[in-house]
């Protein structure tokens, strides 16, 4: 597949990329972070590992490169769609928990990330931002909910770190043990949470 | 220190297995699971990989060993003492929190353990079993503080799952983003979470 003699052209390169970023998210979903190495993406791409030196000079830049991989994806994964205030901060909340096998795939790889991550400071402030994120997002749709009456009143910016707090909890307990956590489970769990936080205005 | 000459009695044996252990500790700590090597543990040691083979047959051994550590680790750190009822659960909380640098570093080791447990059944089980027993023993704590009319009624393993996800996520959270989440900050989100709960009875 990745013999000398293919024409080199733009298509052919951006071929190329796609193909190594499937390669490198099967491995991820199959054997977490732990798992990656560039041997394996190599054996999942029938490539040589001296190729993908080409792409990723050192382990850590493969790394670096998953960590993106899956910021991307999980950016681009499909959303509910909701009315404004309350069902939307609920959903923003459903889209984080593992209720399909795709999110749960998505969450193992997010989960198996963190013990990379927290091993590097650079990878460890990337993941602080992205989370950082999340809450802001988080955080308009629940000032939304309280303008209309929805939730109580307070920082929405606090409301918003106690839900995603709830919502990556709900994640590795579900990860762990899907037997005691199944869809409908998680789902009620998250509407206790809410109900607790919707009753108090 | 592991040289060939020392008297081996059954105290010499258990200093060992203790040095052993303070290695396994310390390489955890600073490098995680991901870093977690005989070779690793061997330099902490000063003693040779070979002698580290005699221990731990396999990586897995070592692995396995480091997951037991953990759950001793956690299970002998000392607990706040509450008066019965809604202080009890909010103490057995606060326990879980990285709230010092001790229980930081645990918690360190433990979100590091995920990903190498997610890669294994067997390792994975073990973990859904030791949150389950931590499940079970705040369910004690939430039902006796809804007999005394602090929490409201309804299935005490119910909120009991809540409460400990709600307490995992901000474990995760202040591992990442120290500075969003300090001490102070864990303590008024766990507050918050206690309060909305209450403000159902």
């Amino acid at each position: 597949m990745y013999g000398g003699s293919m024409p080199r052209t733009k298509g052919d390169h951006e071929a190329r990329r796609r193909e190594v970023s499937e390669a490198v998210w099967r491995v991820l979903a199959a054997h977490g972070f732990d798992g990656l190495t560039l041997r394996a993406v190599a054996a999942e791409l029938g490539a040589t590992t001296g190729l993908l030196t080409h792409y990723f000079p050192a382990k850590r830049d493969l790394l670096a490169y998953a960590l993106d991989l899956l910021d991307r994806r999980s950016a681009a994964r499909p959303r509910r769609v909701a009315p404004r205030g309350l069902p939307a901060v609920r959903a923003a909340l459903l889209d984080i928990l593992p209720l399909t096998p795709a999110a749960t795939a998505g969450n193992r790889v997010w989960v198996s990330s963190w013990d990379t991550a927290l091993a590097d400071p650079e990878l460890s402030a990337g993941h602080a931002e992205r989370y950082a994120r999340g809450r802001a997002r988080l955080s308009e749709l629940v000032a939304t909910a309280q303008e209309l009456g929805e939730l109580p009143p307070g920082d929405p910016d606090r409301i918003a770190a106690g839900a995603q707090g709830f919502a990556l909890g709900l994640v590795v307990q579900a990860l762990f043990d899907p037997t005691a956590f199944p869809p409908e489970r998680q789902t009620d769990l998250l509407d206790d949470y809410l109900a607790a936080l919707a009753s108090r205005c």
